[in-house]
């Protein structure tokens, strides 16, 4: 059944700019210039929209010393850090360095942080770019646990992972013989013990064919390239598996009984050009069988790929043509589609089309069916597939029954209601599908409603993460920030809340009410083994290496004067031992390249070659005491 | 006269916590754990603070779509960046990156930032950490001209220079034989030619006392250690002279006739250690005669210290003993002050106590008549001196004739009237100084008015930019945010706007109003002399240089396979030739360590040693247009 068949104008605008582009139109290759035709549109409708404000726009606002009601944790794109916001005020409450270097905390710059981060063999770190797009939460039972959260690096395929508690990065991974890491979800529970009804698992799309492995083989030859889906023990953050698929990965899905994982691919077509990732008329989205790819590599059916010792099996459809062994399902889209989003009811995976102005509804069961050999072509398991608007990207829930596209070309968010494009799609002229279409400014990418990834979705706020802010904000030169648009979707209508502003380029996010969150304010000395106490506090030499153990109390140093030879090598090593919350202290070293902090009770070290000799006036940076400004010791280093 | 004669209780609350600590105490050394003290008591007193919001925080929203009033550029602290924000929504506009390494943009990736930043030997960055704690504007005509902004790194002592149009880094240079540079301050008028009534020196301040030069020697002497106060060029960003003094440089203020530069002194005891800091009863604000040191410069009567060739004027007292030809002038103040401040009309500069509850107002024109041979003592160019409050920091002015202090123990906001201080120094009893006390939460360092450091003060809003958020926002683990809240002063009483989050460690800002900047939001692509054409793209080889020069045009670059062989060292230069504002593209090489934008029409590049062969996806990080995904080239290293 193609789209056609599924009835157009339902309900929808089609008038003015949103209807001058028709389907054939937004499928053929005239679709390469369409974002910035569309560009070029909204920047003369937006110069109307910021001289005549928007009367809905009275906000749900939070006043000084009241707390928000959410805590919003996004991926801030290829800044290469997560973030922290309240909502709906938009307070930043926390930026989280995880991919990038932070000298404010000293992320990058610690031994600690290094070790995390990853190192060359000269001691630098390996990488200091990222490239963050999601970041999902570990689950229990179908709804956030408050544990983890993880986030992706689509330019060095590393897989990352923040404590909650702390909110602070303790592990990455580097995803082998992947390139163009983008999409990543956590699992909901296991595929064969249902006891085990949280995250244990993490799935990673690799979007970006190469050679495999990619050293230097088959450089003229694409079409032996390939692309896997990896698989990551959440506990441990080592890989459990890698699936070789074909076509690419691009976000990725899962289901709530822990069976399906599954990702959008835009290029079926296994292409290395532009025009040939557009060839086909319809996309897919792949489901791996988790529990099947398990048994396949627990009885020892891989290969592994150049020097990883990582099982990978095979997912390609030369090698699954009976889809009762079959590993991988692959159900035909929309063109190029980008997004897939799990319904809170637990029965459908959404697939946007971008190239193609359709949501394609997909019924986890009639997938599962198929697995069975209970159906008879994976397109059967399609369900609805409404014609929704021009350039449809993600899709939020609101655990009503509704769901909430953004469509990127048209600069809007779409309400459009699931049963009734189930009902459409079965053939009813009469469902109302489309609900409400809401301008957005402009040109969304990601949207994500209050806990509306797990079961508890409430519906009450939607945040439209867009791309081009133009002129809703002051001037600040060629680079605009993003304009991330909080919507109330609690009542009938659509309300715009509030446009927050978003250094670029944030990507994805998750709205976690804040009772799930319970943080750690004050760290535990004794979880750091290294911690310097007045028993050990001191300078101990072996040779030239040197070892300096310092306390911080507010006002000062436990150690007025440190003193050092030229050509050590010095470890310095500071345990914060003020207790009371918020006291952090920070700790600079002039000349030599040091900033970090240490939180109440925390340990961080740092080592460096005492290469050039003076007095240096190693200074608490974060604001501690009346007395901060004096708070410094004599870092001398004899010639 | 000292200040208990400026009377006490002048309208001040001064019961319960405020009160718990008599000056004397303040003076003391038991002022050592004031910090703490307060800390604790304001963490209880915050708790009932988030359960009943206050009622007056209703706040001067900025409706979606609406256009905030005033910019505000702010210092970031020890995250080494700027930052803009628009007032009064606290939209954090823009991220400025200058000392700290940003792989968004690509600062401290691109050759060109790489440049601006400082690099080693080895082509790699000099430093990657930074402390801005000031940044101010350029002026004309006694206010914000518009035209850069200026911000200090503590850790390097280095001042760096953004241009407000495009609201980027242009210039950065690094202060010889100073360590600390910790205040800075634009002048306002040439001190002999008034024609030149705008800014084209800088002037730093020098906090620590090293040896001089800092090669090694004198490291158990610190008696013979010194300070230099700094004076650059605005234009060229080059070292014109610098000053030797006593005691230290802690912030710095100019005058509007641009005759005197000042800095306050909370170590005029010379001091290596906590205790000898904090010894003296009284320290100094210390004013600078320009004109005088530049004709000193100009006759030659200099050093020079170490390799550095910037000219010396020797400042101390032992060497300025007769005022008519001294270049400096030491005015004592309260014991360890932090902040020094001008008056919007031009008369006074404020230095708070810190550790003395006054702030002591000293007139201009009586500093001039000091150096004019007409005042017998530099201390008599002080006409007030208020009892405000505990640990004063920093003072704002609204034009009105009133001034703003932060009061870091009693977490308050003080406004008191300058005329009212004078006059009760004068010896009038009855006159009213403190008009009003406003708690703040908590902590307060530095507060700003709006274009409340020009002669344009407006009175319309201070911010108060707190230390310690304690409560105020949910928690986000053992790392606060700060709060700068935003108070409305125009008014008859101070009403809290806004509790506004900012990531740690915020120091010191302006407040511009919108209409003073003006940006540039599309690069001239001919800005660029390296810039890519259709002519001149393409692969370029000298042995094993390659140089390739690249295009973007979204959804694509201009060459879909780029070729190089292992070993090479590349050098890649991409122009954007997209010209819709707001169309930026981004640029990542995966395992490359590569990232960085191209804002339409502009250029940039990187070099690269090309030391791993395979197939790698040049991709564009920056949502672009619908393609975006697909906007990718074959980067292809062969073995």
């Amino acid at each position: 059944m193609d789209s056609k068949e599924n009835g157009v104008d339902n309900g929808a605008e089609q008038s003015g700019r949103r209807g001058f582009l028709s389907k054939s139109a937004a499928l053929g290759l005239a679709g390469v210039t369409l974002g910035l035709v569309a560009c070029k549109d909204e920047a003369g409708a937006a110069k109307g929209g910021a001289a005549a404000p928007q009367k809905e726009g009275a906000s749900k606002e939070i006043a000084p010393g009241q707390l928000d009601e959410y805590y919003a944790f996004i991926s801030a794109g290829h800044g290469g850090e997560a973030r922290v916001l309240g909502l709906p005020s938009g307070r930043t409450l926390k930026r989280i360095p995880v991919f990038n270097t932070d000298c404010m905390v000293g992320w990058g710059v610690t031994n600690e942080s290094k070790a995390i981060m990853g190192t060359k063999a000269d001691g630098t770190l390996k990488y200091t770019t990222g490239d963050t797009h999601h970041v999902h939460g570990s689950y229990k039972d179908g709804t956030y646990d408050g544990r983890w959260l993880f986030v992706n690096d689509k330019i060095h395929s590393r897989l990352a992972r923040i404590r909650m508690d702390t909110m602070e990065c303790d592990k990455i991974v580097e995803l082998p013989n992947v390139m163009g890491f983008h999409g990543l979800f956590t699992d909901k529970c296991d595929p064969v013990d249902t006891k085990i009804n949280y995250t244990t698992r993490v799935f990673c799309g690799g979007e970006f064919h190469i050679p495999l492995p990619n050293d230097g083989r088959d450089l003229d030859d694409p079409t032996k390239w390939g692309t896997l889906f990896s698989c990551v023990n959440a506990e441990t953050m080592e890989l459990k598996w890698q699936c070789r698929i074909d076509g690419n990965n691009d976000l990725v899905a899962t289901s709530y009984d822990g069976k399906l994982a599954a990702s959008n691919q835009y290029n079926t077509e296994n292409a290395a050009d532009l025009n040939g990732m557009m060839a086909a008329e319809r996309d897919a989205c792949v489901f791996f069988n988790i529990e099947r790819i398990e048994a396949l590599v627990k009885a020892g059916k891989f290969t592994t790929i150049g020097g990883s010792k990582v099982p990978v099996v095979d997912g390609r459809k030369a090698a699954n043509s009976d889809p009762k062994t079959s590993v991988t399902c692959y159900v035909p889209v929309g063109k190029n589609p980008h997004g897939v989003n799990a319904s809170p009811d637990g029965k459908y995976f959404v697939c946007s089309g971008k190239l193609s102005p359709t949501a394609t509804v997909i019924e986890l069961k009639r997938v599962m069916a198929w697995f069975n050999g209970e159906l008879k072509e994976p397109r059967d398991a399609v369900v609805a597939e409404p014609e929704i608007g021009l350039g449809p990207l993600h899709t939020a829930f609101d655990g009503k029954g509704n769901a909430y596209t953004s469509l990127f070309l048209d600069s809007q968010c779409v309400k459009w209601n699931v049963d009734a494009a189930i009902a459409q799609f079965k053939g009813d002229k009469t469902a109302k599908v489309i609900i409400e279409k809401m301008d957005v400014h402009y040109q969304p990418g990601h949207n994500y409603s209050s806990m509306g990834e797990t079961k508890e979705a409430d519906g009450k706020y939607l945040n439209s993460g867009n791309k081009f802010s133009k002129d809703r904000f002051l001037p600040v030169g060629p680079l605009h920030p993003e304009t991330e648009q909080l919507i109330d979707i609690s009542g009938g209508k659509m309300r715009l809340v509030a446009d927050h502003t978003a250094y670029s380029e944030p990507h994805d996010g998750i709205i976690v009410r804040r009772d799930v969150v319970k943080t750690r304010q004050i760290y535990n000395m004794d979880d750091f083994p290294n911690a310097v106490k007045p028993e050990n506090a001191g300078i101990e030499r072996h040779g030239n290496k040197v070892h300096v153990r310092l306390m911080s109390q507010a006002p000062a140093y436990s150690m007025p004067i440190i003193k050092v030879k030229k050509g050590d090598e010095v470890t310095l090593t500071l345990t914060n031992h003020d207790k009371v919350e918020d006291l952090t202290h920070g700790c600079a070293l002039p000349t030599y390249n040091i900033n970090f902090i240490v939180n109440p009770q925390e340990t961080k070290s740092v080592t460096f070659k005492a290469d050039h000799a003076g007095a240096f006036w190693l200074y608490c940076t974060h604001f501690c005491h009346a007395l901060h400004l004096e708070m410094r010791s004599r870092f001398l280093v004899e010639a």
